[in-house]
């Protein structure tokens, strides 16, 4: 049903594929991708191949990298005390631009979400705890899963296995975002701030 | 200054060179695609390849095309009697998806406009003069530049050029849009719209 010639149909479908490109925006897209010279274009393709065939995760921490153990796990000025637990790479990203963090990660794929059929055995959680085990310069773990439903359940989850070890289990702080207001926050994350409430 | 592994930048940068995505996009964007399986992720490379590589403008009427000529030119059931004048290919599928156009096209790739140091030749105008002298069947042509200025200064070149072949120019009609609302249409719209008021 589609007036367009056939490769740029097959353009737009699969640009439209991505999450939150609509049909007129993989449109748009097309034709700006059609349009620029080909070196330009050629290098959009070069990119997600090479990002594609080139990023593996790291065997230690589970993170994206291109070097395995990743920069990360490697870099001997790290403080090899702590790992943060994590459920994405974006996750790790996040975390390393506030440039405070200087521990290690471990990066879990996912949280623990019965609806969705996964449970601790399809996320990275396992290999966390083999970790923990086979080293014994680790004396804290910081739980940063998401703060949903399922990020909770796998930080409750993961302290119960990690807490028999002996090393300490932290979960970042819930509250109300630095900037926000508090007549807009919603009434779970208020009730988080007040039970976390700190004497200043 | 990223902290990102290079082929997941250099993902994440090629991405935001296109318009409308910025960095936040574009890191959302390339995680997306790390998290394909391999086919689906090489499939939008190869899309994008692909159409870079087999699409070109019919050589007849300007249009992004597979075949030279195109589908639309070489379609025996259209209307050769009248051809319509658009600014790019975006145009002529806006066009098509109407369903009511039999005709043919002209696409001229952009449009007047002395600001940018873009004149008639910069433009596929002397293409169009060409084939209207060539092909005697034409009766009329149609005139759908954008509604701005450039487009304005267009349609206006255009005609005086093609009016001494004494064949018919008309111009796409300006006025309020359906569904629109007479409160927020701009003053010049709504002027076009009286200008160009019918008896009913």
């Amino acid at each position: 049903m589609s007036n367009y010639p056939k490769p740029l149909q097959k353009l737009i479908n699969e640009l439209s594929k991505l999450q939150g490109v609509g049909v007129k925006t993989a449109q748009r897209l097309a034709f700006q991708i059609l349009g620029m010279n080909d070196d330009d274009a050629f290098a959009i393709a070069d990119a997600i191949t090479s990002a594609k065939k080139e990023l593996k995760y790291c065997s230690v921490c589970g993170n994206l990298t291109d070097e395995d153990p990743c920069a990360i796990c490697t870099d001997t000025a790290r403080d090899r005390s702590v790992i943060c637990v994590v459920e994405s790479p974006r996750d790790v990203s996040a975390i390393e631009r506030m440039r405070e963090y200087k521990g290690l990660y471990h990066v879990l794929h996912g949280a623990i979400s019965p609806m969705d059929g996964i449970g601790p055995d399809q996320i990275n959680l396992k290999q966390l705890i083999i970790r923990l085990q086979e080293n014994d310069e680790v004396g804290e773990v910081i739980i940063a899963t998401n703060p949903n439903i399922e990020g909770e359940a796998t930080a409750m989850y993961a302290a119960k296995l990690i807490r028999p070890s002996g090393i300490r289990v932290s979960r970042i702080a819930h509250g109300v975002p630095v900037g926000g207001d508090l007549d807009y926050t919603d009434d779970i994350t208020l009730s988080r701030a007040m039970e976390g409430r700190r004497e200043i």
